[in-house]
């Protein structure tokens, strides 16, 4: 069977090629008259200024974390690491930052074109944004099958390592370098959209009274930079490590299942028939010339399921053809069919609780009769009883995956100990969130798809384009917003279930480096203090990632009075503001502020084990993951309701734009954006960062714990 | 040694007397004039209105769920449910009750007369309010120790129990009557203080420009009423249950360590010398007759240290005498001061994060410059930040106490497993927390004092009484501000160790209880499952409490904004306002929401135990304490930031009373409302609620569960 693992390049090459494509077709398209050129390339000169800031500032940290792995590996003889590890480390966060590097580029490079194409008609525009997120996403997969098929070859034929569970445990480490690049763009990136998006908003919208996008605002091209920074260069890299993350998480458990070569195979071969499944599905995203928004809609999910529904299909045969009835194939098989319609039902939840089509939103846009705060209170609530959808979508695919993966004639016998149809439930667990994840391609490309639209509808905005232009990006960015509400539910179940996955890894991983009798039992003080710290870590890094926001957006604030107050005819568009100031304000706060939280990911995880030992490392992964899991539905949701809340009350409901209530939605939309885009998401990274940390540091954690 | 158990009447005598005292000491005060009288009287006629239709939903509540505890103890023939425990269920409950009802009763007492004595001297009315707080804190702790007391007569001389393992299993259920209605009084009182306060607020504060407790507010009889059912009588069923509930705990699991009756008796004896040291500190809480704000509180720290030094002395000799240097008697003495300390650091660091005298929240009030949102943001961001401090405590008690009281000599052993040193360990964290809350008399006085404070201020304010009047009343206010601080912070720490300590208990129940071979460790999917169903539980508890808030005091904003507009004469001060009107509302909003959440914290739990069985129940378990725990402690730390920010401007700062900043600040104010005074406070009940239901129904969970 190790002879079919090369199959991921195939996968690799196909992602990649058919972004190749996609990307042709939109840089054919024009890029709209001078102004708007002009436009494009401020963003784009901003955002690259800011990714190499940034890389360059990550390089430094990835240096210190590349030398410590390299004496811990080298100087204990590989015993406590790998030394393929520190390589692997470097290697993942090339590829995690290539991938958003790449998406930002098409990214800034589709903004104006969108908005030249949505000028000719609403479906070019649509197929525009819609191509360039398409680049990315195939950019992300492509990539992640590359670095994973490499890995493979390297350990297995390369170094030799014949035994798929020592294989199985040394590359499930590889996943630490995606992550932690990942933390950094994401947190970095959600620091420097939001900082400016606030700051923008505060003194602009509210203070003065002039639209969003307004070119005399002078914080208005570092949020359009920020957009793509964030929202796509963050996400990029974000997804990417969710998605070798929970493959790699797979691979270890699929080996330590006893399904050896097959376990491996198998994750490989329904990541790859995703790929294909989602290129068909591309293919489906497109509508007449005198679309509407809903066609619009219709057309994107004509795509997403087709790809879904394929990919359920091909993996019966599979499952069959790979692991055989004789290994509980159709146990498999619905585990992956679990992944597959709880991401889709999650993704729906999700909609239900942020979208203004349905009563939640409507009731939180209602509140806003009452004044700010009775829309922050009613936000909040809402957010945290959003939590009720996801954890129990989660809790039961956890359940049934396991339960069917790891047979379920006897099931009391399971409960009793680590059997081995334990460790096959295990994998279940784990094969569902590849499932989820297999049809990222597309997914990520709807998702993708709604910065650029909206980066077009501010290049529309500020080039002076008709009404009708704006109106027309106006609908693909709202699209967008339920689109990215659908891959953000993705996003956040994947990471519980491959969180889980790494979990029992690192479970696995300690008990054979040891012979210590290790109590993981939920009651064990260790393992309860553990939890606690977990909780606390989570809350930890959502206050400062939070603070964060809130201190680089003051520094906005202050330098937009600034220039209002000093700079003699902005308001009255004579004279351009210093675009670059806010640019390069934002760029030095998210620079700044990034570093802390990501390192506290890091040293949290290394410190409690060195004290609490293995069993309180078990602890606190089991408490980040779940209040991880918990806080970040609940930031994302309430961010997404309060933003669609505002714009339910711009389009002339309770008093429309202007209003009392108006104000007071902007407050909770300006509370709900560190939520939506900086803290909610980060914590999906967080969770798997601190377990992975923990995985390859588990080595040193063994020899030095204190407790 | 059981014949020494009724020391406990000893205990219950002395407070229930000094308490007796204190309230005759103020009810011999005046109650002033004539309008000063008739303000009280309206309060209290207010508050038992509420109290009497409150306790008329409860009853029928609880009628149900002493039914069905009847049936299921009685139909199972004491197998499932001793016959005791459905009895107990109601004793438990009426105690709760009559704890906080004599508070209350108290409290509308007091305020006028305190009024009165503060319109005399500083001095005389902090004596006033403190005695009245000391009715409260002393009946809290005798009624509790008398419930005790007699429990422990009839189990073990009328029942003729002589095992104490079985004793105290059967004991620890006792708890679960005084949990239930604590949780209905803190949520429904919390859900009538916030609705009459926000709704009060926002349309006589911020829209009608008129101050607090202005007399032609319709709203704020409403609002003084809702400070005696909210933070007098809901907190002192709060505190009767977390009293009581750790010292059961601390029986089971004493029983189980190995101890026998001692093991019962050192937390009673702790808690008799804790009466006795808490009486002896309340003789020093006096000051000078020219006292200015700085001496009272010196005063007030001077009595609850005191207390606790004494008591901390006193339980060396009480370790050494019941338990002996053969067991381990002075690990257990470690393990008490333990609690002790990390109760008073938990307070002092809750005051840290809190008091407008420190950086984060004069930091928060900086915040207000930039507007409403960036004041929500620094606040949520300060309330999550603030945990690191009290979890950190709580997991360093949590590991001392383990470790001295388990033994130190064998600490590998100890992870091992289920060995007799772990479960001696496990008493060390019980009665870390009885240590905690050995001192509860005095220290629920110095916090059962602020409300009375503050009704003395709206009924000062209201018969218009000289502007020096409501100065001094305003002092010792803002000093119940900060003692309350403390108290809420002993609260929240000792619920943290009693929900420990109450998990262990159900682990030994059950295992006692079963021949499965129940896997309780944290990788088992479903010990994961139940604690993501315990994260969602804290999660939307604290939404439907917070929702509860918001429905219920829109409907005063609605009904206040009617009075304005259709009464005339009103704002002229010609026409009283309909203040019944507001206080009936109130009545029927709590009503009316109090009853879902409090049946989610039964229920929850018994159906998570049906269908995952008792591994899912300790995941639940473990979950709900742990998210709830540092919920609790973030919404309650950035509800009083939020509330200090605001006084800190309304003092002069950032531009003052009517500022933009101002406005901004009392948006903040307003959203920690609920936080600090509904949801937080509640979810410290929730906690050792569900850990009790969980022992209660255990039987039936281990006969019926399916998986």
């Amino acid at each position: 069977m190790e002879n079919y693992l090369w199959i991921g390049f195939i996968g690799a090459v196909l992602a990649l090629l058919f972004a190749a494509i996609q990307r042709k077709k939109v840089m054919s398209y024009s890029e709209g008259n001078a102004t708007m050129q002009k436009i494009a390339q401020s963003i784009r000169e901003g955002a690259n200024a800011y990714l190499k800031h940034q890389y360059s500032t990550v390089a430094k940290v990835f240096a210190v974390v590349f030398v410590v792995l390299v004496i811990i590996a080298f100087a204990s003889g590989g015993e406590m690491l790998s030394k393929f590890t520190p390589f692997a480390f470097l290697t993942g966060g090339i590829w995690s930052m290539l991938a958003g590097l790449i998406g930002m580029k098409i990214a800034t490079n589709s903004n104006a074109r969108t908005a030249q194409a949505a000028s000719e008609s609403l479906n070019r525009g649509l197929r525009v944004a819609f191509s360039s997120g398409a680049v990315m996403g195939f950019t992300v997969v492509g990539l992640g099958m590359l670095d994973i098929s490499i890995w493979l070859m390297i350990l297995h034929f390369g170094a030799g390592i014949t035994d798929p569970v020592q294989l199985g445990n040394i590359i499930v480490m590889n996943g630490i370098g995606a992550s932690f690049m990942a933390l950094f763009a994401r947190v970095g990136g959600g620091i420097y959209t939001k900082a400016a998006d606030v700051g923008a908003d505060l003194v602009g919208k509210v203070e003065a009274g002039i639209p969003e996008d307004d070119p005399r605002n002078p914080a208005t091209i570092a949020d359009n930079v920020g957009d793509n920074v964030g929202d796509v260069a963050g996400m990029g890299a974000d997804l990417y490590e969710s998605y070798v993350g929970s493959i790699l998480a797979t691979f270890a458990l699929g080996a330590c299942a006893g399904y050896g070569w097959q376990g491996m195979l198998l994750p490989m071969a329904l990541a790859v028939c995703g790929i294909i499944c989602s290129i068909i599905g591309s293919f489906l995203v497109k509508t007449k010339e005198d679309a509407t928004q809903k066609s619009l809609l219709t057309s994107l999910r004509t795509g997403t399921y087709t790809a879904a529904i394929l990919s359920a299909i091909v993996a019966a045969p599979l499952c069959y053809f790979i692991l055989g009835p004789e290994n509980n194939c159709w146990g498999i098989f619905i585990a992956i069919l679990c992944g597959l319609i709880g991401g889709t039902l999650i993704g729906y939840f999700t909609e239900y609780f942020t979208s203004d089509n349905y009563k939640p939103t409507k009731k939180l846009a209602a509140a806003s009769e009452t004044g700010a705060a009775t829309i922050i209170i009613g936000g909040i609530s809402l957010g945290l009883m959003s939590t009720i959808a996801s954890i129990l979508i989660v809790a039961v695919a956890i359940l049934i995956s396991y339960f069917a993966a790891g047979g379920t004639t006897s099931i009391l016998d399971e409960m009793g100990g680590f059997s081995l149809s334990f460790n096959q439930g295990l994998y279940g667990i784990g094969i569902a969130g590849v499932g989820m994840l297999s049809t990222l391609g597309i997914t990520l490309a709807t998702d993708a798809y709604g910065p650029v639209a909206d980066n077009a509808g501010g290049i529309a905005e500020m080039s002076g384009l008709p009404e009708e232009v704006r109106d027309r990006t106006d609908a693909l960015d709202s699209l967008g917003n339920t689109t990215a509400a659908t891959g953000k539910g993705f996003a956040i179940g994947s990471a519980s279930l491959t969180a889980l996955a790494l979990l029992v890894s690192y479970v696995n991983i300690v008990q054979d480096r040891t012979v210590e009798n290790l109590n993981f039992t939920l009651t064990s003080p260790t393992v309860l203090v553990g939890l606690f710290i977990g909780a606390m870590l989570t809350f930890v890094f959502s206050a400062m990632t939070m603070r964060s926001v809130q201190t680089a957006a003051q520094s906005i604030v202050v330098e937009v009075r600034r220039q209002f107050r000093e700079i003699a005819g902005i308001m009255e568009g004579k004279t351009d503001p210093e675009y670059g100031k806010c640019v390069a304000l934002c760029t030095k706060g998210a620079l700044h502020e990034m570093v802390a939280p990501a390192l506290l990911a890091i040293i949290v995880p290394i410190i409690t084990g060195l004290i609490l030992g293995p069993t309180g490392v078990v602890g606190l992964l089991g408490g980040v993951s779940v209040t991880g899991f918990a806080m970040a539905v609940f930031m994302s949701n309430a961010g997404g309701a309060w933003d669609n809340a505002k714009k339910y009350i711009e389009r002339g409901n309770h008093g429309g734009k202007g209003s009392e209530q108006h104000k007071a939605a902007v407050v909770g939309d300006t509370v709900g954006d560190p939520f939506k885009d900086t803290s909610g998401p980060s914590l999906n990274i967080l969770i798997k960062l601190c377990s992975t940390v923990s995985i390859v540091f588990s080595g040193l954690v063994l020899a030095f714990h204190l407790l």
